[in-house]
């Protein structure tokens, strides 16, 4: 790609650097720009400097917070003896909004991935350790998605919790809701019907 | 969605103004932000900061340069006499790809289109015609985008340049080389049919 403009392709480069946006993109991206407000692309800079400069993450559960002790881990109302263990602050907003859970998070940062180059001391691992040593937590939940790295991950934290005293979990995995049976894949299927429930306690929720 | 911080929100709502960039995707690009060098980040809203402030549009073409005149209207080996319209400078990187275009161009800028509010007026079309009026201009290549508002565009400075001693041609239309004839639309196949040249002029290009 030939630019007439060196700071077009400035731009256009830069924006290029993020995951699934192309030259194509970014340029369609930067043009726009060019024909909005000059007010909106100084906007949109700012926001992204402030934010990379001074956002926070919580000490305790290590959500992104602009606090040091973010807003749920700090709630007297919540259950602070059942930690939820998630991969990131996407995965807490998306279980926030079931409205289901009552606990705290524990956010790792990522999940155990040797190909990516992620080892267990890359992901906030010991200080979950280090909660469950210090007492007070009855149960760990893990909700990391259903992949190879999310299952490597869970087991590596539960071979670290072996001779502490914590109940450890993880979120069922089964039939979508409002999805056709026979679309399922076989392993979800599968594990659905190994890991059935009596039907009184689906009529609960 | 729910942030657990007003800085992450403010950012992905800014994000989220770009075409074709929802909330999810501006999440997912801030939160990749936030795993990068800090340094990153603040190049990419340099870049976007200095490319508003500074760039500049070439006094001729109104195509983007860095310079009053850009370097292909400055350029003493191209033909001043034959000048391309075109949208915006992707068309015209496009066409300059091709290196089969040797003549000036003239970036309008946008299409004529009522359904998007832009007017004859909102675009180059001004300074277009008066580079016919005063002369030295003795073909127009139409080269928009065959739709709708790019035919309503065509059509419009045409009108504007009747009396005036210049030749206009669009660019052909017809099957893309390299396509199979019978996955064409109809119109381009129709047209394509209509509009046949000689063979002996298929040889030459």
């Amino acid at each position: 790609m030939e630019f007439s403009s060196k700071l077009l392709e400035r731009a256009v480069n830069e924006m290029s650097q993020l995951p699934g946006i192309g030259k194509r993109t970014a340029l369609r991206l930067v043009l726009h720009m060019l024909r909005q407000p000059e007010a909106q692309t100084f906007q949109l800079a700012d926001a992204l400097k402030t934010m990379r400069q001074d956002i926070k993450f919580c000490k305790n559960c290590h959500n992104i917070s602009d606090i040091d002790i973010c807003e749920i881990c700090s709630n007297p109302h919540r259950d602070e003896t059942l930690i939820c263990v998630v991969e990131d602050v996407r995965d807490v907003m998306a279980i926030e909004n079931t409205s289901s859970f009552k606990g705290l998070y524990h956010v790792l940062g990522g999940k155990i991935s040797p190909m990516d180059g992620i080892g267990p001391a890359d992901l906030f691992i010991e200080s979950l350790v280090l909660k469950v040593k210090e007492g007070g937590v009855k149960e760990l939940i893990f909700a990391l998605s259903p992949t190879m790295e999310g299952d490597t991950t869970n087991f590596y934290i539960y071979k670290q919790l072996q001779g502490y005293q914590v109940e450890t979990s993880t979120i069922a995995r089964g039939i979508s809701v409002g999805n056709e049976l026979e679309y399922t894949d076989e392993i979800t299927l599968g594990r659905s019907i190994l890991n059935r429930i009596p039907f009184e306690s689906s009529l609960k929720s």
